[in-house]
């Protein structure tokens, strides 16, 4: 558990931990306790064969930003298993997902996030998801 | 539909044509009807923060081995639904997903993947998913 | 499409066509547009080995609950993935599920749904739950 | 753990324990290491409003039949996450859920399951299925 100040310094630490974040993008946005932001600004190379933001990306996405959120309450977490409903082509400029604590158990954390396409500053819900995590002390 | 000869060429240009999968570097492996393997040599880039798969690459490959087994069948489809297991750290040289079609409806192709990490030849798996798949004139 | 009213009077009836939910006991609680509730009162029948309400019931009030909301907007659907966290143990005098349509397409219907238990007044959250659901003259 | 004939007869007392298995007429098939079948003859008040099997048996045969796989190998469980795909009208005169364990850690046990429906001795695939279980120890 951290305050949310320093809850922020540690996510941006984590996401420049991870070298396919760094690839990818990812900037955080908003954090609180058991919520946060995650922001992916579009380019090409995150594209499908249609040219939608590919499902890697959008499942990326959802599993980072619960992980996230999971990481402010308990620390390092891995993903055991994660879930994602595409509900509409993922094209915009920008995506951003939001995350939050559904329930923190002590051997396994339940979160649930929601995908947004944000065009002309207009967001767009594209697709849902949903995370258990297990922190790593209890994983080992 | 599609003899598996032919299947494999269009999987070959499907896979040519998304620019993520470029990037990440998936490569076809072999081809049945209704199954096909997809493989990925590991590096850096394709890791999160402990130097494992990124979720975001064990959700890419099981998605997208899923879409190519409906492929072969049913032609361009789009993912409504994907979920993953990941079962132990995806540590590896090589990665190798392979699905197959479990059921393919009007409206909806029901997948299935594994996928297995390969270290010096001795493969271990290390996730599990699922995709339901809606063919993209179904979804127009 | 139908005003809250027929909506309602609708819902009545198909919960009584089934003869399962005639045997649990479910009851329509609240009605609006795109968004249900399911009331189930406990009896020891409904029970797993431990004495908790069975998942067998959880799935079921989250199933039920998923389609109801749906029924609302688009009539008979059938549901072709449905997924349960139970994040509790499901004990209590009653319990509710409260379910809502996240994005009603044309061939695919999302929802999701929460389920909690009540004692004493007090509802504690105890799963969670989403349905993909499609519309029966799309199916056939 | 326990050996094959002592894990049958342990799951029988388990299956007779739960008040919602012995009202719905759960029988215990095949048992062996990891996997095992459970076994559902149809009647009318299992059904939803079209006269298939309702989703809750559905849910239930997979969740239960999960369950029992586990049982063998590590004792009582609690579902924590399960999902299931309908794939076809669940019809019959008898149900057959085969499950077994896809990988048992120590804090969770990956399960997978089908269910088939028997009309005249021919079965037919109607819906698949996975629960995340976690060891009652564990998760006290």
């Amino acid at each position: 558990m951290a305050t949310a100040d320093a809850g922020r310094e540690a996510l941006v630490a984590l996401n420049a931990s991870a070298a396919f974040n760094r690839w990818a993008g990812f900037e955080l946005g908003a954090v609180a306790a058991g919520a946060i932001e995650l922001r992916l600004p579009w380019r090409e190379e995150l594209g499908q064969y249609a040219g939608y933001l590919h499902a890697a990306l959008i499942g990326a996405m959802i599993d980072t930003a619960c992980g996230f959120a999971a990481y402010i309450q308990v620390g390092n977490v891995l993903a055991s298993h994660f879930a994602v409903n595409c509900l509409a082509p993922a094209t915009g400029e920008l995506f951003i997902a939001r995350a939050r604590i559904v329930k923190a158990g002590r051997r396994q954390v339940f979160t649930a996030a929601e995908l947004f396409a944000s065009r002309a500053g207009v967001e767009r819900l594209v697709a849902t998801g949903q995370a258990i995590l297990v922190p790593v002390e209890a994983a080992a």
